[in-house]
């Protein structure tokens, strides 16, 4: 039996005159991309040419939508009403549809980005705003939430609201024993070592499991992982995970062919 | 034979604490609402409920995109490379669109906000890219140009572009014997006088002409009258607009209905 | 024995086209105002022109630096850094010095403002860096901060970073038994009645001490009174207050000429 | 007799998230950094560290106050009116003059960037209200211009406006037979080989002198020279030009110190 996985990443996250990411190396190795909707990071221009891109290498699109807060990246909390949250993410997918129609595509998923991502996983109401709005927008659409301790209600709510989610592992982060992510701001809760990396990948993706840190084992059902390509060193690592993945006979392909 | 006109207003232009206009006094004799976008006013909670607002009136929903330029209200003229305005637009009308689709409505018109208004005016190669803009998203959804000296070109264009182009004139405005409106800056642009103002708009409708601020006679082919709503005397005078229309057996409708 | 008391309130919180608060109305009957510095709300040009008015009326001029979000008019909880807090004020602070300068003044205070203020009354971490970000700007400005509950542990941080801590309530608030604010979510958090609202600031002033909302009294020496003036019955009642206070033999004057 | 000239380059243009230049390899070759102030670049926390590092390599520290545009990096024209200007500017030096003051530090100059730069020298209306907005905040602040057509204007707008000029030529910008600099849209505008921009440079300051793009010769008295850091080779280029003018007897220090 050939397992499968999909790959996603962050991409479009420039502003402006300001570039981050390595989007042009890392395209060709990704299944799914996430793109920045220009409230956290990205704008009109960047969406476009990274739309552009992800067609070019036939990866999927998703959009990322984030907090209106350009000044931190989108990363802290912030203490919006589930109204504003709503009202957030349909502006954001919808300015990101209107650059995928350009080019005849479809968008393919959201995944909520950074203090918003890490809200809606600890406050299930903010997840079922976030499942609500995608599904008000488009029912073919999928939303990525992150696989491990709170995965089965997550499925549930997005069943109720109408939209399929699809759940991510992240390979290179370490978890808890109950499935969560380790704060980035303990150590060792990011893993460097590209070897390290890809056999957590190729576990969470044959054996449907992580190891926690505490060395006991977490049970894990992902159908994508999440990548990082920020520098040299992690584009490089994104491509290893890529080929070992397919040297062990696992299909790599876009989470919409095949969830 | 009954003569048919469209009044269109700029609405939702409130910004988070912020309140702007009289949309809730004004929506209630306009028949077409040009939503503001985000950029240079209005918000994503704004643009929902104005929608909302524009729903149950069955008032035709305009994008009313403009510059990033929230501090200036978008007024301001500034220097964009035609692919960053191609680009602004483009996100702004499918974030319009996207709240649409929450209430199964279409977007029926697109029409550029201050500055970008008065560039397009003055520039065609700008209206070109906001044509071709609206036509890649959607060749359903109407646009709105400036009635007078420029409109044959204006046509041209859109029906190059693929876009149908509907022309707009300002009761309230004074003309240039060239068709073209008089500086804000200078004394006697704005009618303020109710009775000529609904005076300015029979003929405009009846005889498809306009006074010019010295005296002559202007042709000028409108399909949407514009009327502003900012405060409780501007509000009565779209009142006043709208029945003298009316009184006078002209058909007040959204031009999506009838152009 | 005359008792004297300061009158402060919230100015200068329009921004570009959009108008808030009816500051012409109420900075004839304040001795302080707390003017908005561009994060939250305000431009640099209604900068200039509260510094006027608070000028012409001689109200001492003070600093409201809050949270980067315009959208959310600064009342809401931001996860920001320590280290960010301490340079958004310096930024905001920095700032209203500069249109001080102008005119020959000199900033009398500094009070954050919404969730700024909300959160520095909950974790003192964030109140010292406050105050030693103004201590480090200069030595003479004043900070204002909650009366009741903390005041003591906070003019003590006062102490030790090198500023002094002026401590405010609210008349027209409601108070919990420890001398909290009651959120303004709760029904009954503000309170309408004029009369009732100038009997507490009597109280506050006279006596030292408010009602909470369970009846009980709770001790709260206050060197100002915070007031809002958002529309024409608010600003009636500041006028009524002002005139309640000196009636009773108490001298309104601004903070930094007494405290 | 000894030669002494001045040498500037933008810093502090880093925003959040986003890195933009290489201000660690360029401010020990530079003597006045031009230090974004969170208008067009730059943000709190980057005015912060940029201080401090040009504080380290005793470098004169001036605010390079841009256009409220972000998105467009300050490059693009806005049609502002001479109020906003002003004010838009007094705000963004008293925020930098915040952080100075952290340090004991005293703000050294002031230029402007981008587009606005741009527009005050075509428009001396505009050049006088930047004087006047730096001599309204520090009459000991100086002021940098572009030399060549029309310095002796804009030094006299500085004497009656209270502020000393001082003037700058860019020795890898093409000049016309005027003293204009070449726009970067027209090929040639950028001079990339570093012996020719040495060579431009010393001839600059030994002679007071440049060749235009035509082979002409023009007179241009400049205090200092513009060099750019943005990547490995231009901050290569910067340590040549430092290098190669004290190579030739020429002191490179900050304005401030000889001026």
């Amino acid at each position: 039996m050939t397992r499968k996985i999909d790959i996603n990443s962050d991409m479009g996250e420039s502003f402006g005159a300001y570039t981050l990411g390595m989007d042009a190396e890392v395209m060709c190795y990704i299944t799914s991309a996430n793109i920045a909707c220009g409230f956290h990071a990205g704008d009109p221009g960047v969406m476009n040419r990274t739309i552009q891109l992800a067609r070019r290498h036939r990866v999927g699109i998703g959009a990322h939508p984030g907090f209106p807060d350009l000044l931190g990246f989108g990363r802290r909390n912030m203490d919006c009403s589930l109204d504003e949250i709503r009202d957030y993410v349909i502006y954001q997918v919808g300015a990101m549809e209107a650059f995928c129609r350009l080019y005849g595509m479809r968008l393919q998923h959201v995944k909520p980005h950074g203090g918003l991502y890490n809200m809606a996983a600890g406050n299930l109401d903010i997840l079922r705003v976030l499942a609500g709005a995608v599904a008000a927008l488009d029912r073919e659409v999928l939303m990525v939430a992150p696989a491990g301790g709170r995965a089965e209600a997550m499925a549930r709510i997005g069943r109720e609201e109408g939209v399929r989610v699809v759940f991510e592992a992240f390979p290179d982060r370490a978890y808890t024993p109950e499935g969560a992510l380790v704060s980035r701001r303990l150590p060792g809760a990011v893993i460097l070592d590209p070897q390290e990396v890809l056999d957590r990948a190729l576990t969470l993706v044959k054996e449907g499991r992580v190891a926690a840190f505490d060395g006991s084992t977490v049970a894990m059902e992902a159908q994508t992982l999440c990548v990082h390509g920020d520098n040299p060193a992690a584009a490089e690592m994104v491509a290893g995970i890529r080929r070992g993945l397919e040297s062990e006979g696992i299909e790599v392909a876009a989470m919409a062919e095949w969830v």
